[in-house]
């Protein structure tokens, strides 16, 4: 393997300026999911993927997901394309998932440059829309398999694929294709991997083994049967927005500890095991409050922030419907109103158990109140957090990859947010997931001058190419 | 007097189906003033009072008062209308108020009838947009005036009138207009009289003396230096809006009652005189609480409604402004929120302590939560009350007015709004204001149906025909 895998970092490095020129090929092509008028480009990106991947030799497969009502307009949905490449039974067999649509991108939004023309910088930052999400990924595949043809190395895997083109919309009709698949095309999958997700920092790379769930929440009061004027009847009536800030000043403390009885005994205690993935991570509050523009971090340390990020619950209040939200003065009473807040939910939380515990805690506490209003709490959302052991030879096989490729060990890390995905392919696959990052965390995914650094995108190449050099040689069971 | 009020009585009644012909006329012009495609109508309809106030002998000033932009078109302002009915030295001098503008209204809205067609109903309802806001009160002058002279009976005072078309839409340029005309066109005006409120209830006439003041105030809290998502930062950084909801929550309880310390010192005390005002009032919780769809009244008692909407201070809130307000989730973390609510003020309250009051406790309150967010408190408005003792020779004459008419005291009432006009009259004619309203508190002034009952129309005529020659004979001093 060892012969294999340094010729092929060789050819990488020989075609570095070829890659970037099909970054460039795939950036042009505007494959926004969010704006109807780019659906035929959407889909002309996954034909592009397609017709690649055949030319080298892959089967494929496109399923249309069905229809789709984009603000009143009936629009098909992108093509899932799906791909075998190589069916040696003697090969451990990798499913790789990714998307090739994008954010929506305008030069007036604030781009230095056209977003959908590359441009590589001095710096090495490869500007354009999509270069890290995910096309930037998605094409290491492509390049891996083909860099190995053209050189005639054994692939040393067999591919799964599964490329996506409504990532950025929620990836409707995906789930029910993975669901319909898990025993048909996705059959025999030994390992799944995702490269859809970024560094904790800019220097040094990371696998990364959990994502937090989360549960969303509606607190409604509702009082008088319309919204009444304040100098008729303030100080007459109960306030259902009166009810409401009690209410929600009730679920969390400015230092962000949730006041839900019960929440807290769910938490998986800290291992030394856990303990240990934190030392040596590339995270600083300095950098963050650089981001956040305003020092407003909560916790003393850095672990104790990347504990609340990644492995303790959080409790975030987003905003009310139904009040007076423009600008100016208006003296109305409203008569409904909806706040909305959400739980990230970590190990082993139950998001039944939490919409149980928070929905009994903010009866109670209404009731304290001693209000005439009607309260009602509605969980609109509830989804699982995923966790999967560092130790997992899947994770294994791409630390060495990442150790051949930077000469460093990464980092372990987790994500405070959610990919849905990951958590279906574990369920309906019953195999181990991957997330194994090629871009930084200063990559600007859905931001204006988005980039993938020119040394995260060829290295990152590499990476991925390593990484299925390593699970040949790995015992999966 | 008798003999000629009771002349002018039977003349009212006998011409009872001509008046409501003269109210079809001005209900058909659409004079909506938040409407640009109607302010030709609106326009119209001032100089349709002007023509006919001339045809009968006054002496009018049309003042316009410039431009306004409106939603970004500029238009002209409608004139405010200044007249001068009769000028005889040894006569008293009443200035009347009103506004010949009216509130949108669209048969779509669920109006039984076209809104500017009016309708006699066979329960007495004059259902028709501006009937009796304020175009009935407006042509009571006007009708008065026209029947005395037709009779050629006397007409009891100098009569100077002041009608303005922008009501409905902040009364735009009339406050310069007041100041300036103090002491020339309002010159020598020995008191004022409004009609443009209603009855306490269906059945009994009212003199209104107070209005509240309003203090508003936005509670800004800024964060980071842009919005966040809840699951990478949500348990990170202190949240304004959490930080929010705590302010809030802390500003009054369910039951009205306001928590900044302070606040209920400067509220004069219930004198037993007052408290006697209260007795026979019109107003019963089983209506309201039908008015309110559900019964979410606060008080256990008429009385104690009454007083928390006209003689102690509340304190509403009514939204807020950053956060997120759509329908739908969405995991935001807001970084810059803005809670809006204000204070309904009584005597002897200060807009100025009010502010100071407000701002002190809420930093104090900010201080004890310990984020490192930052914090302010705006006063967007402070508009003082209004109070006026019934006992002034304005009101008896009034409440001697509406004996001879309904045959009953009238009920002292004051309303929880406020009509800021009656301030700047007082405080720039020094002279007293009596509120004299035409129509009931069923009459729907900015709902659909508006109405006004025939016989609030027809009476209401006579009460102010009444009310001028009661002032005549009384002393003002």
């Amino acid at each position: 393997m060892a012969n294999t895998v340094e010729k092929y970092f060789d050819l990488v490095d020989q075609n570095q300026q070829k890659f970037i020129e099909t970054l460039r090929e795939v950036v042009a092509i505007p494959s926004v999911s969010g704006d109807a008028t780019k659906r035929g480009e959407v889909v002309r990106m996954g034909e592009w993927l397609q017709e690649r991947w055949e030319a080298l030799g892959a089967q494929c497969k496109r399923v249309d997901p069905g229809k789709q009502d984009l603000h009143g307009e009936i629009l098909d949905l992108p093509p899932v394309i799906l791909g075998q490449y190589g069916n040696d039974p003697s090969k451990k067999t990798v499913l790789v998932y990714g998307h090739y649509d994008v954010q929506p991108a305008l030069l007036e939004d604030g781009w230095e440059t056209d977003p959908f023309t590359l441009v590589e910088k001095e710096d090495g930052r490869l500007v354009g829309r999509g270069s890290t999400d995910d096309k930037g990924p998605v094409l290491g595949w492509l390049l891996c398999a083909e860099t190995h043809k053209q050189a005639g190395l054994e692939f040393p895997v067999n591919l799964k694929f599964c490329f996506e083109g409504m990532e950025e919309s929620g990836s409707e009709g995906l789930d029910a294709i993975i669901v319909d698949e898990a025993d048909k095309w996705f059959k025999g999958t030994g390992v799944v991997c995702i490269s859809d997700n970024y560094w904790l920092g800019t220097q040094k790379p990371c696998l990364t083994h959990g994502l937090r769930g989360v549960s969303y929440f509606h607190l409604e009061v509702e009082g008088p049967g319309a919204d009444l004027h304040s100098g008729v009847f303030g100080g007459t009536v109960h306030e259902p927005m009166v009810d409401l800030v009690h209410l929600l000043s009730r679920l969390v403390d400015t230092n962000g500890r949730i006041q839900v009885p019960g929440i807290y005994d769910q938490v998986m205690a800290v291992t030394d095991e856990e303990e240990s993935t934190y030392e040596g991570l590339e995270f600083s509050h300095k950098a963050l409050a650089t981001d956040l523009k305003h020092d407003v971090i909560i916790h003393d340390d850095e672990r104790a922030t990347l504990k609340h990020r990644w492995r303790y619950p959080t409790l975030s209040i987003h905003g009310v419907e139904g009040a007076f939200y423009a600008s100016g003065d208006k003296t109305v009473i409203p008569a409904r109103v909806r706040g909305k807040f959400s739980l990230r939910t970590v190990p082993n939380m139950e998001p039944a158990k939490v919409a149980e515990l928070v929905t009994k805690y903010v009866e109670s506490e209404f009731a304290k109140l001693g209000s005439k209003n009607r309260m009602r709490v509605i969980e609109t959302h509830g989804g699982r957090w995923w966790y999967s052991s560092p130790n997992h030879p899947n994770f294994v096989a791409a630390a060495r990859a990442t150790e051949r490729v930077y000469g460093v060990k990464p980092d372990l890390t987790r994500e405070g947010g959610s990919i849905p995905v990951t958590l279906t392919f574990e369920e309906n696959l019953k195999v181990n997931v991957l997330l194994l990052p090629m871009g930084a965390a200063d990559d600007g995914a859905h931001s204006i001058n988005e980039k993938i650094d020119k040394r995260n995108y060829i290295q990152g190449i590499k990476l991925l190419g390593a990484y299925l050099h390593e699970i040949a040689e790995t015992d999966l069971n």
